[in-house]
């Protein structure tokens, strides 16, 4: 019943350079850090730098090297039950919750812990057959997955900090300009959603490619800014309760939601990595809730995409973009022509829940795990944020999270039927 | 933006006569209650069946009275409050877990404001023109809903009593044989769904009919039995996490699930409508959560059937089945030929989010939000149970519920994709 | 380790129209409500109406019948586990949370139930010896002390109620002129508290009577009124924090306590057993928390008596005032001289966390969870409320509660030390 | 209405060398600790080692230097927010269950605001007036207050540790062997308690000095220890109701309690400081809540002291013992003849609620806050601790915590009356 491990063309030297690059990448990201800012958990959604660090390696000792490297010395028998995220198939693992009450190991400790497992990763790359290959790879994108992971949890950490630190004082500069917003228009029919085959690497989610169809659309050729935002708030918009689905306007209600997520109550600055900004209304505005995203399509008038509509029209765009490789980490303004900001900049919700695709089959074994489990109650993101690694992403890509959350780079762009 | 009230072809007399027919049948199903039984709140989810007596009524004379009949007397200014369910365009309204709090109006009182309401509301009827036929007409299906959702708070409310009181002694008697189970086959391609213009009344919800695509599937000519469920619990159905959507798992683990609701824990017994009854193997199983009826299917080898593949199928059958009109209050086990049991018995949870369908448009004005706002974080279940009146029902039908309920009559059918 | 059971001198006949007299008044009380009204449980701290009349029934049914009366059949097995309150030497009891969730027995139900159970009693009570006597003694004063908890229950329900219906129009009407407020000085030294021997009947709790050491003091001739309580709002008392216990600080800010219980937000109004009436300045504040009342003390320059303080003064005056048989359900100003009110009106919190006496010993057997067990965390309040039966009470009474509770009818007498 | 501050008589530059003595202490006790231990908070009730050190400086800053050093320059206005424990009158404090959110400042920036306070401090003490001397002899001894806060508070966060990390390996050795329990009489009458005027250093709630009278009694030689409450939990304590107060036997059901805080499941062992050790029967039993302590006591058949009765029996002992400074950091063994480990080892519940002295009166001005708010609802420890700093204890010491709390070296002594 479960996908089979494909299959990754990838010489062995260029799979552990590789290796080497994306696992020092994580190590940079934590330059700007303390040990202290490396173990605070800020709340059961978000996990301390450290557990991230020690996650995700954890994740190619488990996977990888246990099956694949024979003679491999396991670090420390505990870290499996610490450092298991939520593979109940290897067992029971520490509470997420509590992820933030473990001060041991330290950082100075995962750091032994990421040597020791790198030292054992680097040679099994460079001799890796086709399934360890797979293996790797998809680890290296989990590690990505969790680069990002980790500056989204470290913003929400660092904002809990009535001294609101910076991150890195050089982030979230003044921006561009960005072009007006209009609507691109997309033709109906039978269309085809999902990874090819040759696609390289995909998650399994992305899978099978399969036929949706699709009436006209349109969609608009950038997100929705800050400035507009302000309008919607100006416009009362968390006081109209009919713009608002019924969960949506709870949340507004026990949450006592204002504005999106890190503004000030002046509604005119935002805690940014680079520590309080002023307010770029030309900016994609980012740490909406889907409720908030809905509400604010709503407002417009409009609706937001579905992913299928989505990815048919991202498809036809380079995957470039402002990823976390700029050092921005905050969207800024684009005025490219056409569809522009499809990749980087925020994530973008849509119309549609997470759902297997049909014909889904999950990784097998343990990994199976990884994305099929979580398909109810989450809706599609598309597209990459400011803070997602910029070789990690495609059109296929898809994202999710709860319709409360609001710590992601999430934003909006808008759609509409043609009558 | 939103749907113009459609029209329906029924004459004055004839609507008179429905509603007073549907208004008697909501005081014959409390006759077997003491006001005491009508007045507790056993969960936030239920509501006390003096509430809802209440809050049809009130929705006759918030919707249709105070609009439409001139010089209509409003019987307790204070009832705006007390007895609106979830109208916020209309006002704030007393909070939904407290409705058990409040024991004035008295049953009695009560009964005095649907006999103030219907003394209004028939000559009404009988004048009516379209458009107030149409809002009678809701009335009227919403009237049906909350019988359906009266008997199923009773159900809930009379399950916290350790004495396990039958609301009515008769119900739930022995079985029939059920059919052994095998598939049905239907062809995928380009089809239709949803509500078709001159389908008589219909929600907004069901609209508009829109083209999907599916692919070729199978799926199971009746809902899985007791017995089935029976053989999932006894091979560790409930402990086995692989099974079981993440969600769902931490539900299991959260409130201890070893079985379904209603069931003692000697497995071989369960609480019905009338009283504490042996488990009847041949009838369909209910009471499920959602993340049972998915853990089952997982296990069975198969899945849930998307919505717009149960309504292809089951709209070649005729709506009969076992209703509450039978008075049996609860699944029984069937043998008809073919796909059976489509209707009644149990709802069956489908493997589709409640979505708005593609131009879906909502009732104007207040009403818009009896449906629309809950597109969100539910998912869809089709079909009725033995506790729906069965003239409310029809193909394109959707209830939805959050994935975790479990109070009400819900159980599952099979389905599998062809490879 | 335990007390003996003290007698009781009274004729059996005596007894047993003591006996229909107290148990009619319990009936009398539930006149004004209907069957919705005796069934609704407003918050955990609080019982129903019907669970009242049931559990002091089951009270002599469990510690009287069953161990005196061989061959008494018990009513209805199933009552052990619904009507007992917390003697947990008994068996496990239904949870106090979920006592409102239980429609059955209905009201009719326990009223057959309290017939069955008296029809054995009176009998029992004629022919009683001495420890039978003092059995049943203690259940009538068990039943005088729900009598008042079914009063102040109800009106906490009906609170609940945005129509604030009244328990009885008659209550609480126009009040007397208060006298205003003086010192009452008294002599310290060696003392003793507690019940004598040959007092008649006592609760454990009051007992043994034993010395104290008491440092002269003084204290106010009658209660804080509602007017002076106005005061204290009005200077600010809810927002001054250095005024307030620290737990009582913390109350005030989670519970967004602006002023007393059932106070409208206009300070001017108040919720009452005779509906909503306009605040009299003169008569007595009450529904105060411990926390409000030390608040108010420390404001006033003052302090709150000690209970060995409060019994030594309040034993010289004769125990009459304004108790539930007047039928007024509400404090109300006095002005005879001297030391006024220690009786009625209201509860008065003194300082003295609620403790055993030194040699306390409780009740044997399941009877010595009565009282003995609350002895930690509760403070004493003294001397009767208006909801409180006239004969029930006496100078060594002590009754007890949390600091944060505030449905009680509790207020306060200001006391000082004599520097 | 509130206490003057009283004189401390000692020279400048012996009160300069104590607070250099303590604060280096304070440094010394989390050398073993790394910021990652010092970050994390593990409970509500317990702070961060980051916290504690500040926040202790803060204590000198805000109430010695601001108002006492002209031209001293504040740190960090942040701080003021950040380090106010509880001290309304000074602002509105950082919430305490999230003071281990906060990463900045970090361990190292701490150590910079102390050093920068200490630098202004030294010439304070040596050139200090009276109430000067007061303030820092009051600030050392709330510092002291912490250091014990901080042992206590490492070792519950350690131990949420599933790896169970020492803080000192050389911690909690074998012990000596223990006494067997006999009892001392103690004649009862008039006596007095509380801090003698000229007794040097006392926190407000020890005064005044005053009456009290006190029957007979007798004092167990020794705390309660392991091996004596190895039986208790072997004759089925925890599960028998009626040695329980009701709180208390609520707290065992929601809490699972079927042993100490920190005993492992097999009761043989136990976490230390030092790690996971063999549970010693010799030792003193700590870590119980009151709830446990008077349990035991009852089982027992005998009860807690008063913390009169423990004041005048323990005020005749020397006030030595095993304190923090053996760094053995753990409970152990005596055989002293006599009244023995009345200072050290555990603190010792005593039956009296936390209250006001008869005449009590706070201090002046903020710190009046210290200690007179929380009058309520706590229960009175005496004695000190294995972890308590052994200069800061007196026979009139009273530490106070709610009953519930377990995470403090918390034991009990037992007492009983004379018939």
């Amino acid at each position: 019943m479960s996908m089979p491990l494909p299959s990754i063309a990838e010489a062995g030297e260029a799979l552990a350079a590789r290796y080497r690059r994306i696992r020092r990448r994580s190590l940079d990201l934590c330059r700007p850090l303390a040990p202290e800012d490396m173990t605070v958990q800020s709340m059961p959604d978000a996990s301390p730098a450290k557990w991230h660090l020690a996650h995700v390696t954890w994740f190619f000792e488990r996977f990888v090297l246990q099956p694949n490297s024979p003679g491999y010395r396991i670090f420390n028998e505990a870290y499996d039950h610490l450092f298991n995220s939520y593979y109940y198939t290897v067992g029971q693992m520490h509470l997420r919750p509590q992820r933030g009450l473990i001060s041991r190991p330290t950082v100075a400790e995962v750091m032994d812990y990421r040597n020791h497992v790198d030292h054992a990763m680097v040679p099994l790359c460079e001799a890796a057959d086709d399934a360890t290959r797979f293996l790797v790879t998809l680890g290296l994108h989990h590690e990505q997955q969790h680069q990002e992971l980790l500056l989204t949890d470290i913003k929400h950490m660092l904002a809990q900090n009535p001294m609101f630190p910076a991150y890195d004082e050089a982030a979230a500069q003044a921006s561009d300009t960005q072009t007006g917003l209009h609507w691109i228009g997309f033709p109906g029919g039978l269309q085809e959603i999902g990874a090819e085959a040759g696609d390289g690497f995909v998650f399994d989610n992305e899978t099978p490619r399969h036929r949706v169809w699709l009436e006209e659309f349109e969609l608009a050729n950038r997100p929705v800014s800050h400035g507009e935002y302000q309008e919607f708030i100006e416009d009362g918009g968390y006081a109209t309760a009919d713009l608002w689905l019924s969960d949506g306007w709870s949340a507004v209600q026990s949450g006592d939601w204002r504005r999106p997520l890190y503004w000030q109550e002046d509604d005119q600055h935002l805690f940014t990595l680079g520590g309080i900004k002023a307010i770029d209304r030309d900016a994609p505005v980012c740490h909406l809730s889907y409720y908030e995203a809905d509400a604010y399509a709503r407002w417009a008038g409009a609706r937001l995409p579905t992913e299928a509509e989505w990815e048919i029209a991202a498809r036809q765009q380079p995957a470039g973009g402002n990823f976390a490789e700029s050092g921005w980490f905050h969207p800024r303004g684009g005025d490219t022509p056409g569809l522009q900001q499809c990749f980087g900049d925020t994530w973008e919700w849509t119309a549609s829940a997470y759902a297997p695709y049909p014909g889904f089959k999950p990784l097998a074994g343990s990994l199976g795990e990884y994305n099929g489990k979580f398909m109810c109650s989450q809706m599609v993101l598309r597209g990459g944020s400011c803070v997602s690694p910029g070789d990690h992403l495609r059109a296929s890509y898809r994202n999710f999270f709860y319709p409360h959350q609001r710590w992601q780079f999430s934003g909006l762009r808008l759609a509409r039927s043609v009558p």
